[in-house]
């Protein structure tokens, strides 16, 4: 089958399929799809082929969404390395991942350069001998196509438990987290996800992966985190959904005196348990907060609570979605 | 893995699952799951077993939901017929699906007991021999799994082109299905879908499995289509979503005084193609209408417009559903 963006845009091309948050420029799914076949080109010409591994080392962006587009439109694995990584920390991270191609940003290009030796590309004007994406040649490249089991995506566990593991997750994964959880959350054909969180880890890409399964849009953020820009980015575009690590809720909800917040249709908070103050706190402000627990191996999410159900159980993070099952163990397995 | 309903009744026991439309009664995910599991035990002390086809020839009615989960939970195929079949129709059609044991109802026993020489079972106090399904003591059974591969549903197709054929649904098929609708309509947590369409077609089927996959509710008329009864049973419900045929929108728009229709977030339409006029009353009403195309073999729409793009292009089904693909030919095939 075809990838999952030519797919969308086919079905529907005229919907928004990703908005620069700073910008407000929206992007129909129509045009992301001519764009992602342009990108997809320039990394054919660039060497990239069907079952490449793809590193991507770069923040949230919206270019960010492109590449995993045009990683699938090839038949590439998309591989997230982490922005922060040191150069002997990414050396072991590309080797890990056994990367082909990596493609950097104005930010890691230095870092990029010294851990890695083979074909490197940079999103910005380049610094450090890296090819300028946008300079290289769109050559003509066989189209991917994919099943349930075929690898989309290589990526390292955000490290909670013990060291960074690398975990594969095929495009059945993602398609399956993307049902179980707008089962649970609901989604609406208007949905717009703000996008903060970094994509480097499952968090921040699942948004990007979801969306063009249904329809809906993502609004990117980029150059880092800052509270009171991002409310200002998600009241000024209309945004209806997003997801955050707690601490990154607790400091839009201490800038938030005009109740953005409170617009949103829901608020996933995950990548650490969240603090019952902030459970309460959302509530007396008035904001959908959807505390959740997930895991890089699963795509994300797994368990995720609704507001009615933090009323009657402060802590939870809900029950399983839809085909998911969890098994509470000890320090020695032990249920 | 275990049956859609046991997975979801772990998931949100609380949620409501089965609105009876006439008393307003409603059933939670945890209780019905109760009754699938007494009605399942009953269905195997009347001899079904893992892989046996459990006809039911019944209207739409509560039951008929009960019915197609316990089927699942014992590893059962589900074979809905048509209940305005003749006796002679019917041998043909149980012929065909090879059914092993039927479940009737008061108004299809006596051409039941007619047309089917197997273990033959009512719903209702029994007029022609059959056993009451009530009266039957629940026996411990083999608890079903299931894969995408497996078969969940033989179903005729409703005969638009030549006789009726028998399609093979597998679980892998409604589940797709269940996504790529959820990713056209959306889905929220409290929706609840009215069901009045016969469910022994697949357009009337799909919400008994699609909710279930979403955590919503279906509320079950029974007894017959009645425009009046309808939208009290709407109103009175606080439903949120319901599929109809072209003819019976038109009926409940001519008697829909109160402005019920409106009320809900949308109105499927499907089974025959829906007239420019219906669209452009519906529109004047405030109906948020979805002309839809689809079959029995792709486990009902395929292909469904938004008002917007009904306003856009009268006549119109829009655009395909998320991974399927549509091609246009003539009669004799071309393209």
């Amino acid at each position: 089958m075809r990838d999952w963006l030519a797919i969308r845009a086919q079905a529907t091309p005229a919907r928004t399929a990703l908005v620069h948050a700073s910008s407000g420029e929206a992007t129909s799914y129509g045009t992301l799809d001519d764009e992602v076949e342009r990108l997809a080109g320039r990394l054919a010409g660039f060497g990239v082929d069907v079952d490449d591994h793809l590193g991507v080392v770069a923040k949230t962006r919206p270019a960010f969404v492109r590449l995993a587009h045009a990683a699938s439109r090839l038949g590439a694995v998309l591989v997230p390395l982490n922005a922060r990584l040191t150069a002997r920390e990414l050396t072991t991270a590309l080797d890990t991942a056994d990367v082909d191609t990596l493609v950097c940003t104005a930010a890691t290009e230095a870092t990029a350069a010294e851990a890695f030796d083979g074909p490197l590309a940079t999103l910005d004007p380049p610094t450090a001998g890296a090819r300028r994406v946008s300079s290289i040649h769109p050559e003509p490249f066989e189209l991917g196509s994919w099943t349930r089991d075929c690898t989309a995506v290589l990526l390292a566990t955000s490290g909670t438990t013990g060291g960074p593991k690398l975990v594969r997750l095929t495009m059945g994964n993602l398609a399956a987290s993307a049902a179980a959880s707008s089962w649970r959350l609901g989604v609406l054909p208007d949905d717009c996800w703000y996008c903060t969180l970094p994509m480097y880890h499952m968090g921040g890409l699942a948004p990007v992966y979801r969306s063009v399964l249904y329809g809906t849009g993502v609004a990117v953020s980029e150059g880092g985190f800052d509270p009171a820009e991002s409310l200002a980015e998600i009241e000024r575009n209309g945004m209806t959904t997003t997801s955050l690590v707690p601490t990154m809720c607790r400091e839009l909800l201490d800038a938030d005196d005009a109740g953005v917040l409170a617009t949103l249709r829901f608020v996933l908070v995950g990548g650490a348990p969240t603090p019952d103050s902030l459970v309460e706190r959302a509530r007396a402000a008035g904001v959908a907060l959807y505390p959740s627990y997930g895991m890089t191996e699963t795509s994300s999410q797994i368990a995720t609570a609704s507001p009615d159900q933090t009323r009657d159980a402060l802590g939870t993070v809900g029950s399983p979605l839809m085909f998911t099952q969890v098994r509470i163990v000890d320090a020695d397995g032990v249920p």
